[in-house]
């Protein structure tokens, strides 16, 4: 997952960008949002590429006619903003395979809350665009690299990787890749790594949960909020509060959560205290800002509060620079004496930090598949989107209308799908503007009422200086009987 | 161990703090340290300890003859300073028993750099002076109260408590007691609760320790220190890094401290990086200051930061304000973010603060006793005090020179021990005034010398101020010319 691991990611950024500088031109037969675009002509290649290809087993010169023709969909993140930032394109050139490397056919991709940070450009783990996005993806093994002994073409795999994986081929280290268990779907696969890994080794080995522990889960419909509740039921006991909006309680509960509370009516802190005065043992954040200093005050001791996100900084599609500043702002710091007094601990995880603990990850990744084999584990599939409507799984996942993961589908869309998708897009389009527009008429009414505000201060302090003018006029006829 | 749970040792320093106000009587017959204090009059009784009486069993106009000559000997903190502000008095009357509490004849005590930092006033969880200070002692239960079905008259027991118990009879809430296993000695029972259960909790709640793992245990000689190597080595191929001084070096290895550091003349961090270059998987820091910050920046991914003191404070006998304002100036804190980007955990430990966790504590205790039965753990005592020697302990455990657990004895002195003890005492004298004189001397020295710098710097500022005049002249000789 780290840089020299998968080399073949990187490269294909490096192609991605020199690509970028070339003219955009797009193919209306893929699809109305798919830009095809052309190799670079050996020409334009810098020195450094040049060098790179010639490291590789198969220089670009003495390509065989099926690598030339060789050719994918990839999303690629073009620059930082709104969900139009991520476009479908076609990437040509088989990949080189290194040694101990393997290529897979994709089937599904997962998306994560660090792929819509990394969209907002709040991301630093993901290279900077043009790039394509994605940690984790499910597939099928189609070339193996030399030295690999332990995959096979024709392998189900799921596969963690620091970036590169929303495309329909990827290469990457075997070490990233995890043979699927028996039974298990490609949707499952491409759901579970970040999530599962992500809940695990908070709960197991940051927070050490034991049974009849309490733990509050936040976003707790989301995809590491579910497979925290599916851990957390794996030991005796454990009650786990879960905020979530109402409409989601019934799933949520049935789903294991034994407090669900609605964070948007209700006080969560104070719903807690009600249940259990004395406060939790875990508390996993993934929200940030004034959400952590809630956090650590409902511990108990020996209480845990595990912070890995920051989601409270995203508000809109595009970077909203009050909500960075203020969740920054409000960003909770702790000193060691408080911790002592209070005999409590503070972690910090993101995934996308590990991605050289390939050990690490690969022990969690045999438990958390143990539990899947055991039936205590199953991912919750919200909902599948074509690449093409990779826009649309983001909006979901940000709006927080899902419950479970989202999916992407490598699986091309249908004709009538892509018509009916250029009908929804304008609709769309039409709404967004609708909204604009809205937000614009509410600012200009906002800002009339500001200035009747202000005109009507002006008349109450003209008021104002007239009584005083009055009371120093009879003030000095006083004086002056 | 709360306020709610040993009312008894809260009235017994209720009774100390009256006693205090009477005027102190030496009894040389008892020993040349003790002070025997009367009982006080009835009349003196403020109305609040009368209210109090009123509300115990046996109020103090019932007495029976044998409480009335019922009498024991107890350190007390009788301010906060140096070593002899622990003096050791005699307390008259038999402390009250209330339901579900029983009263312990104290053979040991245990020594914790707790009980130093108490003196010099820096530890807030002792109850303010005229007190008895200690959290453990072990001994025999003399009497128990009302509903108390899991202990009877004769039992072996060791106590963890918040505080009085240093002193032959203690009265405890049964939950604060805890059977001695078979073929464990007195002087074990009493050096274990606290330094064990703090290196339990620490390795095993907070830390999470696994096989394969590498742990840095600072003042590895101390009993905490111990405690945690012998905790360590209970788990497979656990590297501990040790720090002491050199001449420990030999005793904490055998004791399975793997690698040794001696603070004094090597670096720590780099003697670690060259042997563990990706850090460590546990720090556990007692230190405080600015050894959290080097033990931070040793953490691995998935590290764990313990902090459970501030040992750096303690410079001197008596409250160095200087070393506790660096160390709380350079305490460590830390931001969420930093924690997220590091995959890191910073805890702060302190049995101090538990000690209305009975559940917790019971199950970490019976944990303990188990690997006791085992073979797998044994305190080391380092040394065992009288009562009447309680200076000499403190000051042993605070200059460093102990290895393992420093434990009082409430057995007498005989009076040929008590008549070197006079002699030791006279000498000890001598050396701190000569101590104190070389100190002086030094200082006088080290004015002279500063005096002299002083005056050659006058001199030399004196010389260039010449030099300048000079040039001054030979430039106006210059534009003459």
């Amino acid at each position: 997952m780290s840089g020299e691991d998968a080399p073949a990611q990187q490269q294909n950024a490096e192609e991605q960008k020199q690509q970028q500088q070339q003219q955009e031109t797009k193919t209306p037969a893929e699809s109305p949002k798919t830009e095809s675009k052309p190799d670079p002509p050996p020409s334009s290649a810098s020195t450094e590429a040049a060098a790179a290809a010639a490291d590789t087993p198969a220089p670009a010169a003495e390509k065989a006619p099926e690598e030339d023709t060789f050719s994918y969909r990839a999303l690629v993140l073009t620059g930082y903003g709104g969900y139009d930032k991520v476009k479908l394109q076609v990437k040509k050139g088989k990949p080189a395979l290194k040694s101990g490397e393997v290529m897979v056919r994709v089937k599904m991709c997962g998306l994560n809350f660090a792929d819509l940070m990394a969209r907002q450009g709040l991301y630093d783990r993901l290279p900077s665009p043009p790039v394509t996005p994605g940690m984790e993806c499910s597939g099928i093994i189609e070339a193996v690299g030399e030295d690999v002994t332990d995959r096979k073409v024709g392998d189900k795999v799921l596969v963690l990787n620091r970036s590169g994986m929303w495309q329909e081929v990827v290469v990457v280290a075997t070490t990233h890749t995890f043979l699927m268990p028996e039974g298990m779907s490609f949707e499952e696969a491409a759901a579970l790594p970040v999530n599962y890994i992500t809940a695990y080794l908070m709960l197991f080995d940051f927070g050490h949960l034991r049974p009849t522990q309490s733990v509050l889960i936040h976003m707790a419909a989301g995809g590491v909020g579910i497979a925290a509740t599916q851990l957390c039921k794996t030991v005796n006991d454990v009650t786990v509060f879960g905020t979530a909006s109402a409409s989601k309680h019934e799933v949520i509960s049935q789903g294991g959560v034994t407090h669900p509370i609605d964070y948007r009516t209700r006080d969560y802190v104070e719903e807690i205290r009600k249940i259990s005065p004395k406060g939790l043992d875990i508390v996993l954040d993934p929200l940030g800002g004034s959400d952590t200093h809630k956090g650590y005050n409902l511990l108990k001791p020996m209480g845990k509060l595990i912070s890995y996100g920051a989601a409270n900084m995203l508000a809109g599609q595009k970077k909203n620079l009050f909500a960075v500043a203020k969740t920054w702002y409000q960003q909770f710091s702790v000193h060691t004496l408080s911790l002592i007094q209070g005999n409590r601990s503070v972690c910090g995880f993101h995934l996308g930090y590990l991605d050289s603990e390939t050990e690490l990850i690969a022990q969690a990744m045999a438990a958390v598949m143990d539990l899947y084999r055991q039936g205590k584990i199953k991912p919750r599939i919200d909902s599948t989107y074509h690449l093409e409507q990779v826009g649309d799984a983001m909006r979901r996942m940000q709006e927080r209308n899902n419950i479970g993961k989202i999916i992407l589908t490598t699986e091309p869309m249908k004709e009538e799908e892509k018509k009916e998708e250029v009908k929804k897009d304008e609709e769309k389009k039409k709404d967004d503007k609708k909204k604009d527009d809205k937000k614009k008429e509410d600012k200009k009414k906002d800002d009339v009422k500001k200035e009747e505000k202000k005109e009507e201060k002006k008349k109450e302090e003209a008021k104002k200086d007239d009584k005083k003018a009055e009371e120093k006029k009879e003030e000095a006829k006083k004086e002056e009987n």
